[in-house]
């Protein structure tokens, strides 16, 4: 029996309620060697406390050494192997606006570029037209209809992104990018990775081919670069394996589209401190794990922004204080992965991560949220996957294995 | 090749001798956060002294958040996957008791009851009948005789406890338990949970009904629950697999049983200092592994008596400064699972475990046996099932892989 059908099988129902509050890019290094990281150096009183209360580690969120997506790591605080659980970003861009993907379906992600008379791609974000330029355009490439018994659907993402769905029988994802990842070149033909994937491949060229002709008036936004291509799989939801009525709070389409994926309802929050506090609200009213998401903390590590981010986790932490006057048993505290300001990018540094309410054991040292403070914690340092079943247990959620 | 096979080829021959001590249910949690565990209040010289000169760490026994039973507990102990070493405690119980299980039997635990006169059980432990109450039900029930050539014999454990094995071509142990966990109703039927087990689970509601016709006189013990069926597969021994001659000092069948299915030779022992002390010295004069059980720190931590359990592990660290006086050359002190009194049940949290003798590592802090200084332990945190190879390392008893 594999790891989550163990979990699965040992779940046992409880009244107890959990906040899982995921802060973003979260875990960082030093400036300088010995310097303090952006969350050593931002006051957190709330998350203080909660270490007080509770036992901190570090979570690995892939492999170590492995920077990861955002998608896979949040997969994996969600109890999947990342490893084996992938997740194409075209799914998580279609679950993300809500769009009713069905097995079998095929999603990629859309960028409206600007392709010269010569036919190189001169702008692979189409100057960043806005919302109001890129939705009416998604509109029209809806649309398109393709060869055979296969339907296409449109939809609108976010400034200069949108997303394509096809569905049809014997459909196959496995298709590489056509976004060349340079300019004064041709995108690249969207080809099949596998033989069985041919097909899909050609009619996504066909796809490419007639979303140009409909927007051969536009002089920006006039061709199409399609990314992550995925087929549609549903993953055991959390519903299913664990019974929880699992709800998620995030303002971003992609953490939408990953809570989704795993069977979450889904309240669309207003970036912010009040957007976040009042849509924990809400969904704290009807379910029993709430995971909440803070964005702008990576924003600003992949900005290189030092000092930025410090500001941005004291934002989280008065989020935290906020979304701590709701009931909850059980709270966790971590992030996706790190996203150091001084590499400006994600990085594979342990993340830290935080558990109070349950029975929780004593830190050997360190009393306030931080990397270096959460080397002395109970919880040691361990695979990302490996916190949901922690946390599960801390709320009476996990029974006992054999007699 | 895997993980077993690869110790057994790496085992060699040494004249080194082993201390294995568990005390069950070692682990604990604070009563209050930041407060001592039960381990942590208790004094323990002995134990504090082999820290001293000795390595620390943190063992998990099956998976994060999971709270393992003493069965699988031990096989980890004994360096077996216990995800992959499932092993019914119908055998264990039948092992426990000396009872010469042959590979294909398949063995049940019997619990006594009380049926009232419509049938639903009214008391699920007879009572708690006295062993000289239902020692002779048990062998009463042994004269039972099956259709076919199945031969059936029925053993007593302790008070309203016994066992069941059956013998014969083709048996198949997959069967649900048949008791309802519950009074006022009825037993449960003995049900195939694999097609494969259908003749056998016909033949367990033959032994039901039969067992019902011999207890009929009886007021309080006139029925039987059936629970823990299993086939018996023999595991690889620990003499086959590290030329050990391994012994197990233990007073409750339950680990006799286990010792027994691993290729232990069994040294019953009274329950208590002397008993324990009396029992491995006799062990040790033939043996080089001697693994010796400690009960009750479990017991009160199922109670919910915290100071209860710190007494009983201050009583089990006095058996450690009797078990020393024989001559070990490596010593071994661990738990098989937490049992915090906070919880009155197993729970998942990570093990304290120290290794002294052999060439051992300064650990990073903490000089006392307890939970929150085995976090700074030079063993770190790690599976229980990898604590055998490295304590057989410790004894100069596995050798180099490769060239």
């Amino acid at each position: 029996m594999n790891r989550l059908e163990t979990y699965s099988q040992l779940a046992i129902p409880a009244d107890s309620r959990i906040l899982y509050y995921v802060i973003d890019g979260l875990g960082g290094v030093p400036r300088i060697p010995g310097g303090p990281t952006e969350l050593e150096a931002a006051k957190t009183r709330t998350l203080d406390r909660l270490v007080g209360e509770g036992s901190t580690g570090l979570i690995t969120p892939i492999l170590p050494g492995v920077a990861p997506g955002s998608g896979p790591a949040h997969l994996a605080l969600f109890g999947y192997d990342p490893m084996e659980t992938l997740v194409g970003r075209g799914v998580l861009a279609a679950l993300g606006i809500g769009f009713d993907l069905r097995p079998g379906d095929v999603a990629a992600r859309i960028n409206f570029c600007t392709v010269d008379t010569t036919g190189n791609v001169v702008d692979r974000r189409a100057g960043r037209i806005d919302t109001s330029v890129g939705a009416p355009l998604a509109e029209r490439l809806d649309a398109i209809e393709l060869d055979g018994d296969v339907e296409c659907f449109v939809r609108h993402v976010k400034q200069y992104r949108a997303c394509v769905v096809l569905r049809g029988p014997g459909l196959d994802g496995r298709i590489a990018d056509t976004d060349p990842q340079a300019t004064g070149v041709p995108a690249k033909a969207p080809e099949a990775r596998h033989s069985d994937a041919q097909a899909t491949a050609a009619l996504a060229a066909q796809f490419i081919a007639k979303a140009g002709e409909h927007l051969a008036d536009q002089a920006q936004a006039n061709g199409v670069l399609l990314r992550g291509f995925d087929t549609y799989k549903p993953l055991p939801s959390m519903v299913d394996l664990y019974g929880l009525r699992p709800a998620a709070v995030a303002a971003y389409p992609m953490y939408k589209g990953v809570a989704r994926a795993v069977g979450m309802d889904v309240f669309a929050a207003e970036d912010g401190i009040d957007g976040l506090a009042k849509a924990t609200r809400d969904a704290a009213v009807d379910h029993d794990f709430v995971y909440v998401h803070y964005k702008t903390t990576d924003s600003r590590g992949e900005d290189g922004d030092f000092n930025a981010k410090v500001k941005e986790i004291e934002t989280a932490d008065r989020v935290a204080e906020r979304l701590l006057e709701n009931d909850f048993d059980v709270v966790m505290v971590t992030g996706d992965h790190s996203t150091p300001a001084a590499m400006a990018r994600h990085s594979w540094h342990p993340v830290p991560v935080l558990i109070s309410g349950g029975p929780c054991r004593a830190n050997a040292g360190g009393d306030s949220f931080g990397e270096t403070d959460c080397l002395q914690g109970a919880l040691g340092t361990f695979p990302s996957m490996d916190l949901l079943p922690l946390v599960l247990a801390q709320a009476g959620r996990i029974g006992k294995f054999g007699a």
